[in-house]
Order: structure tokens, then C-alpha cells, then sequence
């Protein structure tokens, strides 16, 4: 692509990095904020730019945070006794979504995947394990996704969690809502064979 | 969507704003600028945000430059006798990556649709006019969208330039290379037939 100005080829190359956004993706937005008024487009700058100099980790759940501990830690109607364990924001942010979750989140920071080189260290478990003996919760509930890698990070954290005196739960994996069995692959529906329900407990939780 | 933050929300919401960005689109780029060097998130906010403020129009063809003649305008290896007329900077950019025109372009910025609400009035088509009566250019190509508002254009522009010496083309309208007749719309079939090119051209052509 050849551009006349120098500016403009440096902003459509800026945007081409992230994700995602090809050349031409990236000069179309350019050339929207071309024709945004200047200050909407300082106002676009600076909020990006600031959210990456300010922004913090919650030091107790890792989640992201304007302040030392987030707004979920520090809400005394949540229920401090109930941590679930996701790999990331994105999850948190799925299952608040939901507005079925009253308890407080562990972010782990990824799984454990050792073809991707990232092992036990990397992630956020000491800090979990800490936190569950310090705080005693009564439960740690794993929302993970189902796979091979989020099946040995449940394992290696509950190995952790043995000796302590906390409940540890996963989430319920099965046929989803509107699927169909007959599409569903053999371990999900072997799986939720095996854990079937009792059906007043299916009619209640509805 | 819930955000525990409102650094996070607040650059989620400005690039939702771009056009095709959604939420997710915008959280997912959002979180990879949250794992990107804090010195390349300066890049990129400074980036664009200089663009918009130092980005500048050539006096002449109305092409985005980083001073008051474009680099196209202001080379001597271009033609000057030869005008382009394109409607906006990604025409420029598509007929520059052919690298066949060695002539100056003239962006109108926007072509007349009356149903948008666009007249000549609002178009760079009066400075087309003045540009032509002081340089005096051989030749005038419009190279526009092949619909009517194009056409309309043309005629409009055609019009005014009919008192002028100066030579008035338009980009070759017909079948596009690869493509195939019992697929063409009537109108373009038509056309290509009507201005059906002597074989020896063709072959010089290629």
C-alpha cells in the first residue's frame, strides 16, 4: 500500500498490529478518525493510553482494578466465602454476565499447558493457595473450560487443596441449552450420562 | 457488559466507537493493549493522535499530506498534465498500488447524491475547475464508481469543463479480467459491447 503521508501510514501501521485488523481494516478506521473532530480523537487517545498506565491488578483476585483491591473484593454484598477459579477476564466478565454468581473470582492468568511452555509457575496458584489458607472460604468452584489443559489445572490446584478444609466443585459440563444429542460428541454426553441429576433438582434450578 | 473497571470500560467503549467494532471486538483489543509494553501503547495513542492533528490537505488535489503539496503534487517525475479525478484517498491508494498512472490525482472528496444530501456545492469540484483554467492540463480522467451517482458526477463536472481545452476521459467500464459473460449484469454486458476495442489494442494492452 503506498500512502502521501508519512502520519497517516504510521497510524494505519500502528493499527495493523493488533489482532485481528489487516491493512485495509486498519485504513478504513484511520480514515474514520480522520474525519472525527480532533478532540474525540485525543479523547480516544488518551483513554487507551491511560488505561494501560493506570490500570492495576486486584492484589487479592488479579482481576483488573482502578484501585488496589477491585470492585467485586471490596463489595461487602458479595460473598467472600465463595471464590471461583477462571483462567481469565474474559470469563469474569461471562459470568457476571450471567447475574447467577454472588461469589468473589481467582483469575488464574492462563492454564497450565506445558506444549505452550507455560506451567504451574507462571499462573496465579500459589497466590490461590495462600489466599484460600488465609481466608478459609468454605468452597472453590472451578469454572475452567473443558479441555485436556483445563482438566490438569483443576487436578494440580485440588492436589494443593487436599489437606486444607475447603469444599472444591466444577462446574457442570453436559448437553447445552437448545443443543442436540444426537450432535454432541461422545465424551460431553458419556460425561453427562454419568453425572446425570435428579430431576426435581433440574426442575428447581430452572 | 460488566467491567470491574472503569479505566477498562472507558477504552472498551472508544474503540466500540470505530466502524465494524463491537463490544467483544473492542474488549478482545482492549486486553491484548493491556498485555502490549507500555511504551508501544504510547506508540499507538500517540500515533494516531498526531495524524489527526498534523495531517494535512494538499493546496492542490485535496490528498491527505504531511505538508501543503502532496508527495505526488510536489514530485517532478509525475505528470501535471494529467488529472485523475477520484472521489476519495482510497481510490488514490488503490490506483497508486497498480503503479500504471504517473499523472496528479484531484479528490472530490465525496460525489453528488442528492438522496445523502450531497451537492456539488459541498465537493472539491469548483477548485477542480479554477486548478484546470491555471495549469491547463491536456487531460482530465475520471476515474469514479461505475454507478449513477457517479455518472451523475461526470456530467456535472463534464458540463462545467466543456468551454475548457482540455481533454475529458473516463476509466474503461466493461468485463472485468476473470471474470465471466453469463455472469455480467446487462447494463456492463451492454456497455462493453457498445465500446468494444480494435483486437490490436487489446493485445498491446496486456
Amino acid at each position: 500500500m503506498q500512502f502521501s503521508s508519512g502520519l497517516l501510514e504510521n497510524a494505519v501501521n500502528e493499527f495493523a498490529k493488533l489482532p485481528g485488523i489487516g491493512k485495509k481494516t486498519a485504513l478504513r478506521l484511520v480514515l474514520h478518525l480522520l474525519k472525527t473532530e480532533q478532540d474525540k480523537v485525543e479523547h480516544f487517545g488518551e483513554a487507551i493510553v491511560k488505561m494501560r498506565q493506570e490500570i492495576k491488578f486486584c492484589q487479592k483476585c488479579f482481576n483488573v482494578s482502578d484501585t488496589d483491591l477491585c470492585s467485586i473484593c471490596s463489595n461487602p454484598l458479595r460473598k467472600q466465602q465463595l471464590i471461583c477459579v477462571v483462567e481469565n477476564l474474559r470469563d469474569v466478565i461471562a459470568i457476571e454476565s450471567t447475574q447467577q454468581f454472588s461469589g468473589t473470582y481467582h483469575i488464574l492468568g492462563g492454564i497450565i499447558s506445558p506444549l505452550d511452555g507455560i506451567g504451574p509457575d507462571q499462573l496465579n496458584i500459589e497466590a490461590l493457595v495462600q489466599r484460600i489458607k488465609n481466608d478459609q472460604p468454605d468452597e472453590v468452584i472451578f469454572a475452567l473450560n473443558p479441555n485436556i489443559q483445563g482438566d490438569t489445572t483443576i487436578y494440580y490446584i485440588q492436589k494443593k487443596l487436599q489437606s486444607l478444609p475447603v469444599k472444591v466443585t466444577t462446574i457442570a459440563r453436559g448437553i447445552a441449552f437448545g443443543g442436540e444429542l444426537e450432535y454432541a460428541d461422545e465424551m460431553t454426553l458419556a460425561r453427562s450420562i454419568t453425572n446425570r441429576l435428579p430431576v426435581e433438582n433440574y426442575v428447581n434450578n430452572r
